[in-house]
């Protein structure tokens, strides 16, 4: 294994890891459990929606050429046939000169198109006088306007926000199919590295990258699975790959940082299946492992907790993407005014976090490796590999957390 | 109660949501369960970090003096002493002309002031040739750079993200205070509901508002507990509010849309506690109760699923807010050139869909009642109740779904 890392661009990172990106399973939910995840399948409505010609106010169902010219000063004069009921199909139909209360959600009556809101009608015995003109479809959702039966109401690949789901409730899915949620192995190496219930002795830092790796395979609909700090030791990394390569369907390692770790780790890989790329142009992240073990995909995470962090927003997030089969990932983003110069090196692609505030990003200068940064940012910037860095002023695309 | 409401504005309805939310309880979770949470209390580290001089590369530690002027045709010559070892204080200090090899991640010794990479420098027997000068504390993170021991890391009402509960790690927290997920009672009346499960006859619809409701609170922090259809009838609806007032943080009844189903929704929210407001100036979502049951807040939403989603964004969303604690809650906003004009009634606040397409923003025209816009709209624009209607090509904020 050379000391010198073969490092490929961020592009051909992203394609790889979408390439090996396992394709998800299936499952079926009931409904109630399906917010946040992700179809498996177009879904078509069962019957036209809505069902019927309906009300979308209470008022008075009226044929809209008998209120031509209604006003305050001289209104229509409708004769009242009585009222819908909410839930029932009405009793009677309407002729010109009659009209029909109806309450909101309530069968439009045959014969009627239109529907006068009560706030602009007036009650007389059984004359209702109506004070403003309605035009055709007023007030009312027709019969089939909203789907009609069979037509495809939301498509496979659809993160399921809430009002989808009450899409899909509309449309009779008691259950949905959706993609079955990735299990992402996650498992820590390293001799520096303690557990968090551990005070660090000289040289030893706590391990801060499973939880990172953990929560952010959550964030993108994944379920992690902890395997802990496996001891820095051929035997036993290569027991704990196999462990969790066997009983998830990704695996992140984090670390260790130094180099020695990091041959380990990707010789391990290699070993057990393939090792597709090992340094990537990306700063901070550069000593990134992409791999398989026999089938999983396998990433070795740099050992210090901001630059896998910026690893898993700029390369994991699109394993992780594929592995949900989520066609439309939730990545926030705006556009911003450049603060302050932001110099780069030219080979490379520059993740600089920013605050974001009314429009402007205000780059967080500080070394790569803090942590406090990471926290106290909004999100990132990207400066691409072509360049050596962006002027102040420049409008760029901030990456929100 | 009258046939017509009194409105109140929507800052009006914000402001009594956002007063009458109770306040969250809390309770501690291992750091493993930790994101997504909101913190209920300040959080400080527990020690420095980083609690040594680390190298954040692989390369010798050296006497930045050393290095002046070193390059690849005369670089400076140093004495290798040794290397670090991870996770171990360093066995020897650095005297003037001597450097040692350091893993990333190692503890810088002493006497050591920066690292060159190995990239910049060649071994050579026990000599190393230094080809590029290092300045004071290049490659390093010096002790206590990212934190100091009880500094703040991350503040009360911060919502956990994947970085943060990192930094949590470092700082030590195994187990974090965070306030409790709020429990809501999601209840759907109305003549005209039925199941899910069942076909609708002429004049039924499907309950939509109960799942759009639950998988809203989900979004937004909260566990939504479903108690289903309920008879539209005094009794059994007293009973149902009753028993998800007592069970719940706060409940949220839809429907049913008529007026007379309003009314009894109202009548019994005032009979078990008060009506605090029922009608706001929003379009879609006039016929909105906000009222209390004992001190658990009750929404009224309106029958229709689009409307009762639009008062779920614009209003039922602070009072959610309020009940998290979540102190920087999630909108996802983007400023965006409106593609045509929108007419709007003043007085009231119009809520229009809107599709946003590389900084556009594209009304979808039809009514407010359809479900279809909702799913195929990529957020909402407010046009605030004093205006008649905005031109195209005004800059509007647009809230994403």
């Amino acid at each position: 294994m050379s000391i010198f890392l073969k490092v490929v661009p961020v592009s051909e990172a992203i394609t790889t890891v979408r390439r090996i990106a396992p394709a998800p399973a299936q499952e079926t939910v009931p409904l109630e459990s399906a917010a946040g995840r992700v179809l498996a399948a177009d879904v078509h409505s069962d019957m036209d929606i809505p069902g019927f010609n309906r009300s979308v106010v209470d008022g008075y169902a009226v044929r809209a050429a008998d209120t031509t010219g209604a006003g305050d000063a001289i209104p229509a004069i409708l004769h009242q046939k009585g009222r819908v009921e909410m839930g029932h199909q009405p009793e009677s139909e309407i002729r010109p000169g009659e009209c029909i209360y109806v309450p909101t959600g309530g069968v439009l009556p045959s014969g009627a198109d239109a529907v006068v809101m009560v706030e602009n009608a007036e009650q007389a015995k059984d004359q209702v006088l109506i004070k403003k003109p309605a035009s055709h479809g007023e007030n009312v959702l027709l019969y089939n306007e909203d789907f009609s039966k069979l037509d495809r109401v939301l498509g496979r690949g659809r993160r399921l926000l809430a009002q989808d789901v009450g899409v899909l409730a509309a449309a009779g899915c008691a259950t949905v199919r959706v993609f079955c949620k990735p299990v992402i192995g996650i498992l820590s190496t390293g001799n520096e590295i303690v557990p968090v219930t551990k005070r660090p002795d000289a040289g030893q830092v706590r391990d801060s990258n499973s939880f990172i790796a953990g929560a952010f395979a959550e964030e993108h609909g994944c379920t992690p699975h902890y395997y802990g700090i496996v001891e820095d030791d051929r035997t036993a990394l290569r027991a704990a790959l196999k462990k969790a390569a066997g009983e998830c369907d990704a695996v992140l390692i984090s670390g260790g940082s130094s180099k020695d770790d990091r041959d380990m780790a990707a010789s391990l890989i290699a070993e057990l299946g393939e090792v597709i790329i090992h340094g990537i142009a990306i700063a901070p992240g550069k000593p990134t492992i992409i791999g398989r073990a026999g089938n999983i995909p396998v990433i070795g995470l740099p050992g210090h907790p901001a630059s896998a962090f910026i690893v898993l927003v700029a390369i994991v997030r699109h394993l992780l993407d594929g592995m949900t089969g989520d066609s439309r990932p939730v990545t926030k983003r705006v556009t911003a005014r450049l603060a302050s110069n932001v110099p780069s090196q030219k080979g490379r692609e520059d993740y600089i976090r920013v605050r974001v505030e009314e429009g402007v990003a205000t780059p967080l200068f500080g070394k790569s490796g803090l942590l406090n940064t990471l926290v106290k940012s909004d999100g990132v910037i990207c400066i691409p590999a072509g360049y050596e860095g962006l002027e102040t002023g420049t409008m760029v695309e901030v990456l929100l957390w």
